[in-house]
């Protein structure tokens, strides 16, 4: 870490006014100058979307005693692009972290997570960046047992930097009687949503659906995944990369007769 | 392909109005039994966003002749959940084919892509699965010169299937004076989106955004990139998974403080 004081964006995916986002800026606070670009309402489960179709607003907000904070109407990608962009003028932060989620992002629901498509957004503009949530989905979820990770965690990625184009996918038990066991680097457990779509009626009499669903675990004797480390109230940490390319089908596709 | 006629489920993220869909439909109708469940209204840029938090709606579409048809309020995401565990009633379809895309899904693209979220989520569920887009996103794009190479394409899926936790994300150049040269095999070519943000005030005062961009090529030197294909006329190939893992991280970050 250089001396110069460095430069923070704290964005997420549950509203700018969620405690999550609270936590995570006061943390920050002791590492370097903050500003917060989050969005004005809730965007669970957004993935990478952006917002394309529709104009965007940006708005200062007062939130946050003594930082720099806007909320703005788009997604989390959408918040780091006016950012960088627009509030910091492409003046690039030393670092970027989403979150704290109220809910886990770990396995594939990396997919969905706006949480995780902020930090995956900067680390495409090359900017080092990572993703926090919490096994707890409640609003009044208690992050307070994950502070010293955060700082941790943080302060690793500012001194080292991270690797172009990769970003951290960090998740923590929800809080538990005993103390959280450590950290471990993990890879993306095999797993998926199993939707059950639970339909009902509205007013008029017209038919509507739910989307709910449970978690189905395909690795569950494996050791090695985010699934498996915060089952065992371990941090996990995976680094995470956007290449989807699957490599090892291209010489088998080359093959095929087209 | 075995004698009963397959499955094929057809969706996309321009909206069930588009004529990339049509397009693809009347073709996968040569294949087998079509059913279609699309989006109402247009979701580019959805990303991999599902609905959770509203309702989503179901009705059924009479806009393709003799084809079973629903369109949902939801993204491409939730079309191909609705489908399988609502329309179909669990009943899994042999091919998923969504486009085709008005614009490509080349590169870095495929993070954003509603298209290629449909197709991932099949994978997701272990269905084949592609993603079809043509480099010309105007609603008159002519796909005629595409035909060859969608019926070939699925054929092979249909013969082959895909490993699992895989699809292809399948790019068309637009329609030029010579034919398409041929398929390429690619890899994902390493680009972003340079944003612009055109800063305008509404017609209370009030300052909005909206989001554009540059497509900007880190790979111009590579020939084994989507990108370099469909420049060079061909139609690019790339088999895409969902595991965002970087793998080649994880040693060094076990030495990491932490």
């Amino acid at each position: 870490m250089s001396d110069r004081k460095p430069l923070i964006l704290v964005t997420n995916d549950d509203g700018i006014t969620a405690s999550g986002i609270r936590t995570l800026v006061e943390l920050m606070q002791q590492l370097g100058t903050v500003v917060v670009v989050a969005p004005n309402s809730p965007q669970s489960g957004m993935g990478h979307a952006i917002t394309i179709s529709s104009p965007l607003r940006l708005y200062p907000s007062e939130i946050f005693d003594d930082v720099i904070a806007y909320e703005c109407s788009g997604t989390p990608a959408d918040c780091v692009k006016l950012a960088k962009h627009h509030v910091l003028k492409d003046k690039a932060p030393d670092l970027v972290v989403s979150g704290i989620n109220h809910g886990s992002n770990t396995s594939i629901s990396v997919l969905y997570s706006g949480t995780m498509s902020a930090a995956i957004e900067a680390a495409l503009e090359g900017i080092p960046a990572i993703g926090f949530s919490l096994n707890d989905f409640t609003r009044q979820a208690d992050f307070s047992h994950t502070h010293d990770h955060i700082l941790t965690i943080a302060r690793q990625v500012l001194e080292r930097g991270m690797p172009k184009g990769t970003a951290l996918n960090v998740n923590f038990p929800a809080r538990a009687a005993e103390p959280i066991q450590g950290i471990r680097i993990c890879r993306q457990a095999n797993a998926k949503w199993q939707e059950v779509f639970d339909e009902r009626r509205d007013p008029h009499g017209r038919r509507y659906f739910w989307l709910a669903g449970e978690f189905v675990n395909f690795d569950t004797q494996a050791e090695d995944t985010d699934e498996y480390a915060i089952a065992q109230n371990y941090t996990s940490i995976v680094p995470c990369q956007y290449d989807l390319t699957a490599y090892g089908l291209l010489d088998e596709l080359k093959d095929w007769k087209m």
